[in-house]
């Protein structure tokens, strides 16, 4: 099991925003993500202006592509994300031609879990080339109180059986990490939880402190 | 049963084609769609520009949004939005916010309805206040030579019966409609169909008649 990475989701819908906390915290953190909402406000040319603040970090587009996955997933990697969100309501034809586009720019597709789908889906997406998928309690889900339960946990391992590496998101803060103990965590994505801290560099030291508590200080 | 209407999707990936096609048929269409595409690689200026262009017009942001229902609903409504979708692997939370949202500025959330989802998904969306979804066949389940069946036709007519007003799309053309004749169809989605015509209002004079000729020259 390698050491869970940090992810900075940018979640704000203004990109002079969005580019003052990822210069205040690209150094504290392993990935650097333009949200769903960044993307959606102020378009593609978040992406580009977080990989020329953050040349060799790496840099998601979180565009949850449910159709068109060809053209989204060039204009992403042309705008130079290295990983892109495909959400699992996608048709597999989808994926599929995301994940070619992917390959060419040595990039990866990132499989968002919401909603409805199965064991099934993980087993199809997992052949078709997919090692990565984004488990996730949303942020609506959230505010409504629902929490991190052991089906959750259950259902992550399974994932992790299956052959595919998760990024958990939600609300997570560092107390929560030892739930995910027995999980191939590829990343914890943190927005808020470190964009709105008043002290972000130092939430972000007691996340990797966790992590390497955790999972050890080397990979 | 009423009359459906004619949307234009616009899936650019840059503004300024966008507008030259919107501003093309603006005046042989019903409704004007900010496609997932066009908002993804260039924000939610497209919609405003659209709405500056277009002040009379329906105007619907097809942001597709899986979460920060409220956020996203603002951003969209503010930007001059009349309709929003929202994917139906959302949770109900975020369909609820988004709802919310949307009444306040007399605007109304479509569901889009990709992947896995169930007659009892509809019934809650409806149970919520939602009154609209977007009945799809993929760009690239299309391309992949997936047609419209008579399972799709059956699923729509339980859709309608449980209260959901259908915009209905995907490489759809004139000589598809009489498929739809016993549908409850708010609209009929066509992108390249209309942008790519090399006569583009001729295309959209020959959707008018075909939906004049099924459905009655009046409301």
């Amino acid at each position: 099991m390698t050491k869970p990475l940090l992810q900075l989701a940018l979640d704000h819908t203004d990109l002079p925003a969005a580019l003052r906390t990822a210069k205040a915290l690209k150094n504290h953190v392993d990935i650097i993500e333009a949200g769903t909402i960044l993307c959606l406000c102020e378009g593609l040319q978040a992406v580009e202006m977080l990989r020329e603040l953050c040349p060799y970090k790496i840099l998601v587009a979180d565009l949850k592509v449910a159709d068109a996955g060809e053209t989204l997933a060039l204009e992403a990697f042309q705008a130079g994300a290295n990983w892109m969100t495909v959400i699992c309501a996608a048709p597999l034809a989808t994926v599929i031609k995301a994940h070619d586009v992917a390959k060419t720019y040595q990039g990866e597709i990132q499989i968002e879990l919401f909603g409805n789908w199965t064991m099934q889906d993980a087993r199809d997406w997992h052949a078709a080339g997919i090692r990565q998928a984004i488990y996730h309690r949303g942020r609506d889900a959230q505010a409504s109180g629902q929490t991190w339960g052991q089906q959750d946990l259950d259902r992550m391992k399974q994932l992790s059986d299956i052959g595919l590496r998760l990024s958990v998101t939600g609300g997570i803060t560092p107390a929560d990490l030892p739930l995910f103990r027995d999980i191939d965590v590829q990343a914890f994505i943190a927005g808020r939880a470190l964009s709105d801290a008043t002290q972000p560099a130092q939430v972000a030291q007691a996340f990797h402190q966790q992590i390497s508590a955790i999972w050890g200080a080397t990979a």
